[in-house]
């Protein structure tokens, strides 16, 4: 099959683009020292690669995530960073848990006594580290654990995300921001004991000491335009790819809108044109001076501003090697 | 079952909002007049609601949205709004041909070929009335009908989509502004011939006279923050219901994030708060004063900017009366 042959809009990865990036992070962090996040690409078979090459402990966003790694025997140590309080997911989580250990971030008394209520066993404190969103105080910390530890709880360390940090476009700046970030972990972590320090994202990957056990990065297997900017060793290896389904004198459209491209980041791209805006279903773009002019039924790679919700609109992945079509990936990790 | 049941992020309806917009929109246009868009809401049971006020034709953006219609047997006229170029979707459409009337825009000799090659028989000349994506130019429309009726297709009229207008928030700017598209619809009509004028939208659905046929609106049963700029006489019926997982002295955070939420038009809206920013999972928000601080495991609606993209991340909606559950409907129309 060729990428001529699949239905558009078509979600679509470049395997050696993959393979480099899967690789160049094995050597980065090797093992253990990275724990993939797959909130970045929801999909088991995609996870399986990232245990092919080492890891075999995972970051989670939600329950659904770790529910559906668990099921299907990825990974040996699951990671929820992140606060749940929602019971029927908990209940789901407490279940992925008699398979697999399953580690869910707390930074709340409310938090603590629901995991404890719901029957899991493990907890790491979340830290807020400088991003307004989860994270207890760092203060805080170590009455958490006390707590967490009185309900029955393993408390196994801290984690912090420095996600206003992963945008910093100069590696110096965002190097020198990072000491701040984690100043404040490690130092709750000494309130708090446990073997892990779980931080990090692809824009912070290489740029942790060993105060830090684990990295949590996961857009570095995909990549999208806006962590392009960063000048990171990672390459694009996710696209939509669109057939052009008019054209006019002035400007081109394919069938990619906004509701196959996660928009937070803005517009997507398109290598030799200009993108002039998104609607539902289509792409509207003008192919710069000397670049050949579009003709309907040609195909378009779109190059998504912000992969992982891009990733999480659309049922499937096709794996490609230069234009043939190798696989077909289920994204079945959606939802929550 | 009670809203607090639901897992979080849940999406919701409130029906007698929901109820209130289609009686609003079906005495304004009734029956035919409206053909209403189901791209909006990705909903055979929203559909068959629609169905119920009165309207039997509709509008769709996507293949699967006509062949899901067909397959409930909801609605007697089905316009494929849009231009499609997809042999395999193009042979889901002639599926679909078999069960209901299936009627596509065409705006080139690529497109018209591509409808002809898959067995479909009705056609729309899809004319650009000013915003720059699908439609030929005006005085391309004659010959393109011509093209098609001698493709042996059946030209039922024209469409074309004001889409450039619909966010103009003074209605005499937004009314004035429509004069020139309405004109060049009319003007290409008068050489396409059919009985179909069909164009129009939520921000413009009262705003056409005689000349068009019949308007395509769908948003307005919906409603977004976008929309409700615009004084519309439609209520806000759509809400992503999320929990508070998180909070601090300066802020809050609930499970409703940007992959539960269409972000091109920006951030959502919470009542009696102000929202800072969304993250993959999470929105992050601070009460207004004299509002009471949200608490770990409280519910919060969460008032989507773009409904239709929106509603394309859900597997499901809950219809709610106050805060009771009433039903659960499939949004079983999204994809491609």
């Amino acid at each position: 099959v060729h990428v001529a042959d699949l239905p558009t809009p078509a979600l679509v990865l470049d395997a050696d683009a993959l393979a480099a990036n899967l690789a160049t992070m094995a050597t980065a962090c090797p093992g253990g020292r990275l724990r993939p996040h797959v909130k970045a690409h929801k999909c088991t078979a995609l996870a399986a690669e990232q245990a092919r090459y080492g890891h075999t402990t995972f970051t989670c966003a939600t329950p659904r995530e770790a529910a559906g790694l668990a099921a299907a025997g990825i990974g040996d140590d699951l990671l929820i960073a992140n606060e749940v309080v929602d019971p029927a997911r908990l209940r789901m989580l407490a279940e992925a848990a008699e398979r697999v250990r399953v580690t869910i971030a707390v930074d709340s008394a409310e938090t603590v006594a629901a995991a404890a209520a719901a029957g899991l066993r493990d907890v790491l404190v979340d830290v807020n580290v400088g991003l307004p969103r989860c994270g207890c105080a760092p203060d805080d910390a170590g009455r958490l654990a006390d707590l967490a530890r009185r309900a029955g709880l393993t408390v196994r360390g801290v984690m912090g995300y420095e996600g206003h940090l992963m945008g910093v476009v100069e590696r110096v700046e965002r190097s020198a921001a990072l000491e701040r970030s984690v100043g404040a972990l490690v130092a709750a972590h000494a309130e708090v004991g446990g073997d892990i320090v779980s931080t990090g994202g692809t824009g912070t990957y290489d740029l942790h000491d060993d105060r830090v056990t684990e990295v949590q990065a996961g857009s570095y297997a995909l990549m999208d335009t806006h962590y392009a900017r960063l000048g990171l060793p990672f390459v694009q290896s996710l696209f939509v790819v669109g057939s052009v389904v008019s054209v006019s004198p002035q400007w081109a459209v394919a069938d990619v809108g906004l509701k196959a491209l996660g928009m937070d980041h803005g517009n997507p791209s398109i290598d030799g044109a200009a993108v002039r805006f998104c609607s539902d279903e289509h792409v509207t773009f003008t192919a710069h001076d000397g670049r050949p002019r579009p003709r309907v039924g040609d195909r378009v790679r779109v190059v998504p501003a912000h992969c992982d919700p891009t990733v999480a609109m659309h049922d499937q992945v096709w794996l490609l090697r230069d234009d043939e079509v190798l696989e077909r990936w289920a994204i079945d990790l959606r939802g929550w």
